[in-house]
């Protein structure tokens, strides 16, 4: 995060706007859709038990969210964003009762959880949760509690790479692993349009951030470090679950 | 804040729960009701640039209470807890249009600067903000940031007292200051629910959290500092609005 830029950088025209985006989504190479492990969960190589250690550790990035958009908000001194940044902490909290439309992110992937064969208390208890995985969503809650909101919703744009892997999931899973009740499922479905809206916010301030070509590079290397914490979950994951695991060690 | 706690506490047998929140409630004889400043405020003896200069500067503090309580979210790993935390940022900052009873306590309090003769932009560019004001309306705000979720919602709880100073002003201002446009009290009006609302979650946390007699301590110690941050706004203020301030420095 904090190498220094290119030579140079300082003084040179910034890029215009299209270019800056298409910049921002140039990421997507590096985006952990293309990590082997999640390839492999996505094309239905994976066995039951690796399947239930990537939901019980990727529980922990979705229990951090919500404390994540609040260290937004907790740095943003402009109401109407707040306004709208707010509504990321209903979408993943929730705000209506457990059961219903409303439940929350945190409940629909403990949905997910229970589908897949864990119980409540695996999920709840965070004993499966690798180091690995701690120490990456944590630097993602430290970065967006310590950086300017601007900085803290820049980071969030690994969303606009998020539709499709959810869709790979939606269109793989039911076939690839028919031991899941597809009722599990429903996270990646809600998350399509969520992610969408979202994006058209994250971008709006990201242009509005990138006044210069400095703060662009700046923005990219943001980008850059949001990409680098999803893969690295998932080398923890991968790591914890090889194919030849002990059956006494599995989830 | 970081005060050592006096000999022998650590081993101190904890006060029961009715003392412990009696030894909270002792706290209001400090709170800023007592304060001359406030004391002239409430009983009409203010000229309107001194009420003038109240009112905006306070309004930093309004301007900081959502930031704060985001904070207080960002440190709160409990759903449950952000769930109702959340509703303190609905209050302040608004959920519907900004005509309608939803428009949120920055708002009515714009409402209330209008009413006293100040203009949107007075309050808006901060330009009546004292260091002083800012200073102590910050350091809130960065305890917030700093501390476990239980004592940011500790150092919310002068809302305790906040009941009284606000029922003082809804009876004594119309009288004492007729030229304030009573339709701009609102703010004192709608806080008296809401506070003790907020007051019945803040003192279950503290409950909780009161485990031992050094927590009990720790929790009257960080009431004094929030009490200490209301005391200090209203110093810098009386301080910068003295009776015979030069009519063309005055707001």
């Amino acid at each position: 995060m904090n190498a220094p830029l290119p030579q140079g950088v300082a003084d040179a025209a910034p890029w215009s706007p299209a270019e800056f985006e298409a910049r921002l989504r140039a990421k997507e190479s590096g985006y952990h859709i293309h990590h082997p492990f999640n390839k492999r969960l996505n094309s239905g190589a994976l066995a039951p038990f690796q399947v239930r250690g990537w939901v019980a550790n990727r529980f922990y990035y979705q229990l951090a969210i919500p404390m994540k958009d609040a260290a937004v908000m907790s740095n943003c001194d402009d109401r109407e964003t707040r306004r709208r940044w707010l509504l990321r902490m209903l979408d993943h909290d929730g705000h209506g009762d457990f059961e219903g439309a409303d439940a929350g992110g945190i409940e629909i992937w403990t949905q997910l959880g229970l589908a897949v064969g864990l119980t409540r208390e695996d999920l709840w208890s965070q004993r499966h949760v690798q180091p690995g995985v701690r120490f990456a969503v944590d630097a993602y809650v430290n970065f967006a509690r310590r950086s300017p909101w601007q900085e803290g919703v820049i980071s969030s744009l690994t969303e606009m790479f998020a539709p499709k892997i959810h869709a790979d999931r939606l269109a793989g899973w039911p076939s690839h692993y028919p031991w899941i009740d597809a009722r599990g499922l429903g996270y990646f479905r809600a998350r399509i349009p969520l992610a969408q809206r979202d994006v058209e916010h994250g971008l709006e301030v990201a242009m509005a951030y990138g006044s210069t070509r400095e703060k662009q590079e700046r923005a990219a290397e943001i980008l850059q470090f949001k990409i680098d914490v999803l893969w690295a979950m998932l080398d923890a994951v991968e790591r914890a679950y090889p194919d030849d695991l002990a059956p006494g060690l599995r989830p």
